[in-house]
């Protein structure tokens, strides 16, 4: 194959949502980590709900309702300063530790981000995190009005990089994210981040999984979608490599 | 409003699909409730990715491969015969228990069954439970190739029984399943099953949750997509009363 681009997924993939749980937890003490599990879940569903259900909304508002059910569905009460300070911290997401240094190794081929996130979001995301130096392209789907992995998603790629399909390899970790650019057509690359929560859910007995364990590990294991992606790797850093002699 | 037929979902509102428990146990001892729970989750997931992929396979496919990943993902190993058992009780869920009388008082209006199930499921289920004497129709989405809650599948409802949206009331107690019926236009009764698990979840610390009563809870409330069903009701039993001066 010839990569002339190589895209990446956003929430997941470069920037780390967990990274959310440090003020998810200062806000309410013992319910850190269980919030940002049950907010991503419910921030994924309603994406993919809406968009079969033709009520389309940017991921702002998404992720608005995602995190408003979560409190709601704890039993927990917000006011809306905190709120808006939980929200804040999806425009300040942590880099994995890895993703600047693969961006600088990859230099030469054009580079971009395609996210659900919508473009206000992604852009100030970007902007603090410095990778807008790096980016050839930071592309939301909110043009297309529909969210990843519907087909017309993918699109935008050729539509705004010049790029064939043949010739971008799509990266992601998110493995219902992987599926959609094979299914599509892309060269694609998952990243399988091997955690401790997936190595002991295979290993213990069910009456002792703590809802953490479980929810970290699905979100990690490849899924049955009748699909398989190119390449499984297991961090940022592997990808200038895998590339190389492309 | 003048309700002239009666809609209601399967899986999860006719029919219990915790009560797949008994045989996963018996498959899988200690682990039977989380099975069922993971695979639930899974299905619901690839009914809608694979819809928005378009890659459209039948309810039966996708259930196993649900539960092909709900295996993996626990660590494991089956054999095909215990696959097959376990697979075979979703063509024998039991009702809920008021299902059978709730059905009976309905009578006179036209009643049926709108699932994403493919029609070789339905038939199975409702035949073997003896809902074929009550129902006038068992229609499954398979002709669209499109699952709840994309508009499209929402449409076989006029198409088959000739009777408008605003005449009928869809019931459901997926949550989503019933803003994908409001949003579509019809009359909708969400059930809200109160379980002991949602009662729980809302007062307990999250460190001991367990992912039962997280999973279970999760599915009984209701989500934030926009939309509000007409009535909230707590069982199918309410539902002669609610449509009596209609």
């Amino acid at each position: 194959m010839t990569i002339n681009a190589l895209v990446f997924d956003a929430y997941g993939t470069l920037y780390d949502v967990q990274s959310v749980a440090a003020v998810t937890e200062d806000a309410f003490p013992g319910y850190g980590d269980i919030i940002t599990q049950i907010w991503r879940i419910k921030q994924l569903e309603y994406s993919w709900l809406r968009s079969l259900m033709r009520r389309y909304e940017d991921f702002s508002v998404i992720t608005k309702e995602a995190l408003a059910y979560t409190i709601r569905v704890l039993g927990l009460k917000h006011d809306t300063a905190t709120f808006e300070r939980i929200m804040d911290k999806y425009l300040h997401l942590d880099l994995y530790p890895d993703a600047r240094a693969t961006l600088a190794a990859l230099k030469g081929r054009k580079l971009a981000i395609l996210s659900n996130g919508s473009s206000n979001m992604l852009e100030a995301l970007v902007k603090n995190s410095g990778l807008d130096r790096v980016l050839d392209a930071t592309i939301s789907i909110d043009s297309r009005r529909i969210f990843k992995p519907a087909p017309d998603a993918y699109t935008l790629i050729e539509a705004r990089l010049g790029v064939r399909p043949a010739e971008v390899l799509f990266v992601s970790s998110n493995p219902w994210d992987a599926c959609g650019a094979k299914a599509f057509g892309l060269n694609v690359a998952w990243i399988e981040r091997v955690t401790p929560e997936a190595m002991a859910l295979a290993c213990t007995k069910s009456d002792v999984v703590t809802p953490l364990t479980l929810f970290k590990a699905l979100r990690t294991q490849m899924d049955e979608l009748g699909v398989t992606p190119d390449h499984r790797i297991h961090a940022l850093s592997e990808l200038p490599g895998l590339v190389a002699h492309s």
